[in-house]
This record gives structure tokens, sequence and C-alpha cells, in this order.
């Protein structure tokens, strides 16, 4: 039998959601949840229902695992342990200094209902946590290192269009090459915010907007532009369309450490990804954590964990026989 | 209290397991184990005692996890089953094709003995396992790739060695760079053998010996060198000595799957190694799994694992809380 997904929250990532459920033969699309009116959605998957999202907990019997895609900020903090109560829930929390008291409320509300969460899960946090721990594990001597990018950030490309003047905007994070190919020889380098990416902005503007002035604002914002070397770029809001539709990201993790009696010996790990959809990756890892969240639930286990906390074999729709003679 | 390593066996690999457990704070080596002449070994940890590798039985309440650093075609298959009747065992067993055979009669053992035990741990199978399993699991619908080199091959430079009149010789695999670039482009190219790696050999031979003739041998050698574009070097014991001398290797294992509800959009998830040192590498990944061996037994499991089974976190000196605080 299936396992039986259901997404709440209908955006971005629970379209992608609902694509990587179509690529797992072993899982079905239950239901989707929505905080909007359920019949303004039309769903890819036939045959599907939507409901409002205050009647998931009536659903409970009908669902195996509770994907949650909402947003870090005000949504997951709050539907994620609320969710526990009734679900197996896998999130992917990425506000770093909170997860402390997030992984606290979610194994609270999992493991007084009996059910498994799985938070933080997606490439970062996510695959990028889980390298940075492999690698840490085996090179305890060295150093750790992650570029973003390229690729669009959607917080920076927020905070462009808060200015007045500015219409729509698409902002890019890139890696600077000359950094990643010094953290790749080996020399373990100290290098400044500055030293690693750099920022390029595509911004359309309202007619007769004061586009020095804009450019102006964008370079010097404390946190998100002042830091970095930032381009802008004005262009017109059929280029946008044309040429920045796309949601694109990746980036890099790279740890580089010394072994040997006097540390005679340089060793690089390092792992990247190149991404045409941030969130339909993000999904797709989403979906096969919902696989082990199930498994573990059905070996009786509860509370929450984070993808440290999960063997890899969960992950997979394969038994250990098969894995270790076609994967190992 | 340290986590009371052995090692049995001394070459590289043993040698290796030393270094990093001298880079483990967690750990100490309590006792070396070898065929040879105890007496005959100079280990670089001081205070150590070498012992009788039949002596190690003894030794059971003094060593929680033995390393057993022998080779994979006569002396694991033998080894791990039976030292796991005494201790918690971490080999490096390669044998692709024998793993299910090993597999069974280690975990018969440990299971009998109640002790854990972990096969295949090293980087291929082991850390390039891992990443295929993720890989696979997050993009069910894609195509794995895997790259060795650049890197010293021991078994294909021992079969050059063979050849009559050849005194020594160093061969190196090389990954074919376009073929790289090919798969990151996520076309999915369909590779033989030949456009994938390169081998490259250096050959000391013996005075007198008809060069054209061993060239002629080595690179028709089937299975080793016929599938391949072999270039062969012949060079002096001296510049072998001074230009060849070190063990290094690598590789990549590269997964190009696609997404979304006509898959139209592209990933590309890569993992990397670039190592000055096969064995010392090797070694490092087996003393992380020791950790784990330790930690699982300690919780009252037994058994045999691959890397398969273990969660990420329990190759950690850092408990749950520090590891989402610090790497999640």
């Amino acid at each position: 039998m299936a396992i039986r997904i259901g997404i709440l929250g209908y955006g971005n990532l629970g379209k992608g959601v609902e694509c990587a459920v179509k690529h797992n033969p072993d899982m079905e699309l239950a239901a989707v949840f929505t905080r909007r009116d359920p019949a303004s959605l039309a769903l890819l998957t036939e045959g599907v229902k939507v409901y409002a999202a205050k009647d998931a907990p009536a659903k409970k019997e009908e669902i195996d695992v509770m994907i949650l895609c909402g947003g870090s900020a005000t949504d997951l903090p709050k539907q994620t342990p609320d969710m526990a109560k009734y679900f197996n829930v896998v999130d992917s929390f990425d506000t770093h200094a909170r997860i402390p008291e997030h992984f606290a409320a979610v194994d609270e509300a999992a493991k007084k209902s009996g059910h498994i969460g799985i938070i933080s899960v997606g490439w970062d946090p996510g695959m990028f946590s889980l390298n940075r721990l492999y690698a840490n594990a085996i090179l305890p001597g060295g150093k750790d290192y992650t570029f973003w990018g390229k690729g669009v950030s959607q917080g920076h490309s927020d905070a462009i269009r808060r200015i007045e003047g500015v219409k729509d905007a698409r902002q890019y994070t890139i890696p600077i090459d000359t950094a990643l190919e010094a953290v790749r020889s080996g020399s373990n380098p100290e290098l400044t915010v500055r030293q690693k990416h750099t920022r390029e902005c595509f911004v359309v503007t309202e007619k007769g907007a004061d586009q020095d002035k804009i450019r102006e604002t964008i370079i010097n914002m404390p946190n998100y532009f002042s830091d970095y070397d930032t381009t802008v770029h004005f262009i017109s809001e059929e280029e946008l369309q044309r040429d920045h539709a796309g949601i694109p990201h990746g980036g890099f993790v790279i740890r580089s450490g010394k072994t040997g009696w006097e540390d005679e010996h340089n060793h690089v790990i390092e792992y990247s990804l190149k991404l045409d959809s941030n969130p339909e990756f993000t999904s797709s890892v989403l979906v096969a954590y919902a696989r082990a969240a199930y498994r573990l639930n059905q070996e009786g286990q509860s509370g929450c964990k984070s993808v440290f906390d999960i063997a890899p074999a969960c992950l997979s729709p394969l038994d250990g026989a098969a894995l270790r003679k076609h994967l190992l």
C-alpha cells in the first residue's frame, strides 16, 4: 500500500511536493490543505481533493505523513507542532537561530501524540548540513566553507521590492570563482563576506522613478547588500519575465582538512548542487524524508528528528539487501 | 572515558587509523595486533603495546572497537566474522560482489556475541555509496555516474608489476574532463568505459628488458587496460621514488535527475574527494564509524551494519543539541 501524503500549503513548495510524489511510485497524494478558498485551487493530480487547513485534523486517518509547505517566519513555528498532534510531519524550517526552540516544540507535540516530526529538511538546512556533519566527523582537523549560488535569493529580491519606486526585482547570489578555487586548493583561506559572493540585481522600476537613488539604496542596504559587491541592472518588465522567471539555485559545501601524524596530508571533500528549481528540489528532499517519517513511526518511534538522526537507508524505497547489492 | 580502539593489521591502513585516532580526542589507541613478529613493529604512538594477532581474543575487555585493516581478498572474509565474536568491529571490505555473503557472516557472528560490526567503510564503498543513496532517494528520475581519480590504483599497479621484466610500477586512473563536463551539463550521456577514464603508467624495468613488449603487454591486458586509452612511461627507479611515492586518490559521484510535473527541471548533485593519501582518508572514515559502532553497542544493539544503516549523528563527537546548533 502506498504511503499517503498530505500537503499543507499549496505555493511553489507544495506544488513541488505534488510533483515529487508523482516520481515516487510507493507514495500517493491523499489531500491538499490550504488557508485559501479550497475551490480556488487547481491541482495537477487528478482526483485529489482540496480541504480548508482548519479541517486537517478530521482527516488524520487518511494521511500517513503531512508535509508542511508554509514559511519559516510565521507559519511553521505554529503549524508544525500543531499538525504533529495529528500526523507524522515533515517541514523545511530554515531559521537557523530558532531551530532549538522549534525542535523542542515539535518534539513535545510529537511525543505526546506518538508521531514522528522531521524538521529543517531541504538542502540548506538539509543536504548541506548532512555534508557538513559527515565531513567534520571524518576530518576533525579542518575548516568548513559554504558557498551559495548561482541562484535567486527570495529574501534579497523581496528587500529590493520594498524600495519605493521598484515594481519588481530578482536578485542572484553568485559565488566568486577565485574564492572557490582557493578553498579547493586546500590552503584554508580566511575569506570575508565580500570575497565569497557577489550580488547581481535585476530591477523593474515604476514610471518616473529615480533609478540612481534606487541603485544607491540597494547597494548601501545594511545586512542585505552593503557587505557585498553588488551590481544593479534596470530592465523592463518583459525582460524580467522572459529572462528571470526561473528559481534556480545551488551551492557548494567544502571541507578541507589534514591527516597524518604531522598533519602532512591534505584532503578536500566537496558537495555541490546545481538546481533548475529550488522549490522542486527542496520538495524532493521533503518527500524522501516523508518516507523515513512513515517508516520510523511504523517501527513505533516518536518525537522530533532532524536529518542528522535518520539512517540513510530509511530514505530509499529499496530494502537493505537491495541497497547493499546495488548502491554500496 | 575515551573509546578504546584496537587495530588489527599495521600496514598503510593501520598506520592511518593510528593517525586518525590522534585527531579524535574522545578516542585512544589501546593496542595493535599483527601477524608479523610484534617486536618488529615500531608504532608512532608512545606507550601502546603490540600483540600477536592470535592473542587478540584475550584482550577483549581492553578494547571497545577493533578496526580491521587487512585486505579484502583473503583477510577480511575470515577476520571480520572471527573478531566479531569478541569485539565491536569495523572493516573496509571492498569486494562488491561478495558483500552479501560477508554481511551475512558478520551479522551472524555479531548477533551471537552481542556486538556491532560495520562493514565496507571507507570512501568507495563508503562515502561514495552514501552519496549514491541520498541522491537516488531525492531524484528517483535520474542517472548515476562515478568517476575515480586522479589517483593511484594499487590493483593496476600490481598487475603491471607481475609482468616479466618489470621492477616497479605506478598506475594512475584519470577521469576525462570532457566526460565530467557532459555529465555536469545534465545531458545524461551514455559513456563507455573508454570515454570516462584514461590510465597512465610509470614503469621501472629490469636491465635489458624489452620495453616495447612490456608496453604492448600492458595496453592489451584484458580487464585492466585493454578497454582504456593507456599511456606508458618508462622511468628510472629514482624518478619513481621522487615523483610517485604518494598514494593520492579521489573521484566524483554525480547524479543528474529531473523534477517537475513534466520533468521540465534538471538538477545535478555532485560529491567529490581530492585526497593526498588514500589510506589515511579511508582510515579517518573507519575511525568515525568506530565511534558509531561503540555507541550503537552501548545502546544495546548488535549485528552487522553498513554505512546505510547508521544515522549521521552517531559519527560525531557532538551531541544532538550541539549538532543542531552548529551544523544544521
